[in-house]
């Protein structure tokens, strides 16, 4: 299967609101955690079904339901249902291949975006989608398994420390964003550790496997900028949403996501050069020590041809060939050898050959 | 004749009121079919001349003209007669080498792009153009020869969805639209794939043939840009006109498409950055491959051209040679060899050259 | 005299009402065509000075006069006179080298941009500069030499064809325009053709002399590009325009041309782009070829190197060489050279070498 | 660690009014200057807390206080407290590796950008987050140690020079933003004038380590571009902000930084051009030096070829070998080697090869 | 020094109203001159003191101040204190290395851009800074030496052509940048001459010496490119500044810098990538060069090969040898030779390695 796109054949024509599940199955079960809050009250549980949340919509504490799995169909009616929320929505949110977007209802703002974790093991990136939908009362959370990354925000939910506590749905939409974010500069960052950590090999001997990294590290980049670089221009359009739904305090943090959010691709843009450049040096480096090893072989090589030459002439078996006869023809011919060998590496000297 | 732009001299001149077939054709017979349907009723029919659709014009439901066919001029002059549509229309209709693009008109919106279409024998990509033209009550779509694209739209609206069923001519240009997009981003993820495949090959021991199918596969991939990218622009004016024929529901519709276009976008641009890497790590194989074949070589030769000059010098026929006379010189001339060939041999690995 | 950009000395500083002739003289005379028409009549002649057409100047119908020749000074001056237009105007007609541009007046609109013809025999891209002045009920065209472009737009005229008959002066700029842009899209399909005639040959064996085309054709795109990009500028500035000298009807044909000149830089932007990969391509096939040959040889020669040697050895004059004097020897000795050939043959067929 | 990005995984989540601090500690100890000045009076002092300079926030002279070292958590909760600054500000004070960024909120304007530092023995630079918070008569400078480049400020203040000493918080922000900007281009210039000392050695005999050197110059090029250019962005929205705080006067500075800090990205480009000139005039001038070497050598190879070959013919031990005997038959062959020899170098002459 | 950008470090943190020299003084003394003018009457002086200049700021008629040489700052003082300029133009007048920009002030506009002159005897390209300050009824502008660049305009003024003397001193700005702009072409064009002569050389036999050329020119682009694009942004700033200094029929002229700018940086785009196809087919040419006679030497060697080898059979001193003691043993051995490399020749033409 591509990494970077993928449809198949009978997704095509599929109806905006047909609730059909569109990606790969990454979880069995679908767990549903609902935590409420106030700034006094707080209470946390795990749910078995969507009518168990629908109570809470009515009250005016902050409701947070984080759905993991996405593959329920009869769930997504369900909370398409009970929360009064476009079949659109849904289905968007059943797209795990979609582009990151945020879209502007009646009643609710649908954001969805990429999460990238990377794997411990195999240090490859994988990505998820994540949707949000913000209403009055309730966000709910949608993902694609169960992950730790919003187990930050939760505990500062627990911790009771005072903004989050105090503000309402938005802020809480903002403050997962922001894990987001934060987690991409953060694999950038671990990837940029790599890519830097390669220098130092690079100028001086750089073992054959070197290059093999470099196009790596450049795939894996890549990967990430095709799932980031998307992102940026989604939390503009949230910058600039006009809603009742968002607070004029938020604004500010959603512009804070804006500067995050091109610290990001600024990062990935700069590495990308890094990468490039060192595949320049690696070549230097490569085709500069191969051009020394043939340049001194081809040297020795040519010093000798003269000299095996004149050893040829005397091993020729002319009947009439003075200076065989000569007492110390052969001891002349060895000077003279010697002579010749000499002067020509002055001369490869000379002209810095050697 | 030439795959990314096309121009006969006789055309050049033409006035936008001519309607004049500009292009190849691709069909021999012309195919009308209709389909008219609101909530309840349904009603599919083939028929033979525009005039048995004009009675529909009065009725509510909406009515989809689908024509297959692009070369009948007195048809396209028929078109534009029955259903007071400005010639500057069917003239565009008529030149399948044009532009995506989108024009409002007072009793319309004319809206034409390309159709993307794998061979699948070939696996050549074939391109056609579409053009639809949105009324109050007729949605007309033109086709340069059947195919079966847009069956699933004809299935949603037999299967009585209600959606589809329940809109106007407008949602029912989304999906088409729809489709065609979906469409793209399957094409696109049918070359990545194959890209994504190179991969394996190239770093091992990519065989001759593998830098054709690159070659290939960026000439494909630059001729889906070619015919993608413009209709990125072409959504985007759709997704601002301010029209009566279209219902407020219908632009955040709009406003996915733009999604879908720009992920088939940025996909194309990944897999080309993809393909560029793939020549640059085929091209770093191949010549380290070459390097190391032409080293050893090299380092071989060197080893035997002192050996041969020794054999030479005693080959020589000098009166006077003195090493010529002793018991073990051969022995030792031997040994000297060995010595020599190993010493070198010892220097080059030393040095890394082997 | 530089293609790309032209600038005398004795030029710098002129004002912009100096009627001065700044460019290459192309045609010796100044031919004046007329051609004056509504709905119902028609009239057309050639004339010998300004004052015959002034007249026109008061009737309703639409009078086109175009001029080829701009290096009459007093004329320039007469045009402006009884045109009542702006001498810069008339300064802007007289420098040949200007960028496309268009300019609005109280009493008319200015347009200039390049006009694209092939010499049919070295096939090379001559550019000329067009400019049209729109007025009320004349429009004037300004030709540095006389052509055949427009004769089809004189064809439309004549042929009695409605729109045309029955608009006004900018509908007629209109077709003027559309014609020299039709004009860009036929030359670059005729580079385009030949373009894509080069992929077969650079695949299998191609000639010495087809980088020499690749690079004129590069050079050609090159200056197509300089002289049709700027143009997109000019019409969406004339797409933008709000004169009274312009119906309403007119602004959508001018999308029209906005559509047709993007449709020409993105097909010139392919073909740039296929050129490079062409280049890329013919590099990678000459330096594969070279590098097999290459191999080729330096194997060849390797297996030689220990056979020459080991005769080497037994060509050495030593008084005691034990295997000089059995019986076999030689045949041992050729039995040997034979299996060593066989065995490099057999390890650089094995390593591929071959 | 990486240098163009840092993030820590326990950074990830912290809400953004948590005053922790984010970066590497530079400087043990926390100090605070304050300097009051209005058009008559100045006073400096080195304060020891915050609550010093509380009394300043009433009267209507221009305080400046600067605070060298970030990483005093209860330091920035005094002063969120005592200047009524929302928590998120100074949250983002303690990050250093931010964004630079303006934002404005109702009392005060925010402000933060990279501060470069060139290290005069290692030539390595250095990069330092700024952080500016403008109030009505308090400007609040952060700096992450202590450092001299804001010297020529205060002496600006010291020398009753009237500008400044008249103005408000405003006009100093603008002076030691401007500072901060003139250093950029003072980095660069220095940067500069290495790399344009490289272009004499580059033509002549470079050393391999000028290879080296471009590529550390590319790297500190790239690292400074990281640092600068979004500064570009910030200042631009400076300069477009509405705010209460800044005098109209004030803009025109601001219009000024922003053209210096396109002055000086524009002069980065044009290095980077340069460098990437100068490693293809490297590459150039290397391999034709090779190239020479590798003629030469094969050249003279080859010449000796044919003259050791009919040594070898010679030195054959056939019964019948008639040449063998006559008498001048030796020097006949020496002879032929001569003009086998000078014919050998006259062609390779002629053809350019030597 | 560096010639792309200079930044002293005793420059930085000079207040902006600080009236201090800041580049290279070019010129020792300060020369000022005035023309004086109006529809009839005309008056040229050279003056020694501003004091001279300041009646005719009541005047009517349009005064051109020019002051050749910036390093007096006392005068720059009195232009600030009679024409009552803000120092912060007279601060910018004496920095040379500004970027070029437009301000606007209460009283007057201020305007800079890069003037070039290329050096005749160099060809090098120079660079001059020149401002200009437009008040109601002053012109004022500002060079850093006496040239001969706006003697065009000197004399226009004198003809008494009727436009420069009827208008204001807002078309006599438009009058000197426009002939800066048209020296900016007139400069491209010298350099795009000489750029497009080197293509003959390039495609037979190209010297050494042309890669240096290729190299001098592409710095000069790149240094022209520098000084010009800038200025591009200042004319559309000045061509949408509203101000009343500058009269309606004035934007016009400023709307044609704007396309002579354009046409400038187009200019100098096109002859950017003609460069650098002239490097690629520069290395094209060499390498292909290379490839033929390493090509041939290397075939002429393998040739020889077999050969030698035969006759080192033949040369061995084994007792039993029979080859050796058949009569025609020597003459069949040279047959053989010949049938061998004539085979060989055979092989490598078919192989088209000859």
């Amino acid at each position: 299967m591509p990494r970077f796109v993928k449809k198949h054949k009978h997704e095509i024509g599929l109806g905006p609101d047909d609730l059909k599940f569109r990606g790969e199955k990454k979880t069995d079960s679908v767990l549903l955690r609902v935590i409420d809050f106030d700034a006094e009250n707080k209470e946390e549980k795990v749910i078995q079904s969507i009518e168990e949340v629908v109570p809470y919509k009515k009250k005016p504490s902050v409701t947070w339901l984080n759905i993991d799995g996405l593959h329920d169909e009869a769930l997504m009616a369900d909370v398409s249902k009970h929360f009064d929320l476009e079949k659109l929505i849904l289905s968007n949110v059943m797209q795990t291949q979609a582009r990151p977007t945020v879209q502007e209802y009646d009643n609710c703002i649908y954001i969805s975006m990429k999460m990238l974790r990377q794997d411990e093991k195999t240090e490859k990136i994988h990505v998820e989608n994540l949707s949000l939908v913000i209403t009055e009362t309730i966000l709910i959370s949608f993902q694609e398994f169960r992950g730790d990354v919003f187990d930050p925000v939760r505990e500062r939910i627990r911790a009771q420390k005072k903004r989050i506590r105090n503000s309402g749905t938005d802020y809480l939409a903002f403050a997962l964003l922001d894990v987001v974010i934060d987690n991409y500069i953060y694999i950038i960052s671990l990837l940029g550790e790599k890519i830097e950590a390669l220098e130092e090999n690079l100028l001086q001997d750089p073992p054959q496997s070197i290059i093999d990294q470099i196009n790596t590290y450049k795939r894996e980049l890549n990967f990430l900028r095709k799932n980031i670089n998307p992102a940026k221009e989604m939390i503009l359009s949230l910058s600039k949403i006009e809603s009742d739904l968002i607070e004029d305090d938020t604004y500010i943090h959603f512009k804070e996501l804006l500067d995050n959010i091109n610290h990001a691709t600024e990062s990935s843009d700069s590495y990308r050069e890094i990468l490039s450049d060192q595949l320049n040096i690696y070549h230097t480096t490569i085709s500069s020590k191969l051009n020394d090893v043939m340049k001194f072989l081809t040297v020795f090589s040519v010093i000798f041809i003269p000299l095996t030459f004149i050893a040829g002439i005397y091993g020729t078996n002319f009947d009439v060939l003075p200076e065989l006869h000569y007492k110390y023809s052969y001891f002349i011919m060895l000077g003279v050898m010697v002579v010749v060998a000499l002067g020509m590496l002055k001369y490869f000297q000379k002209k810095k050959w050697l």
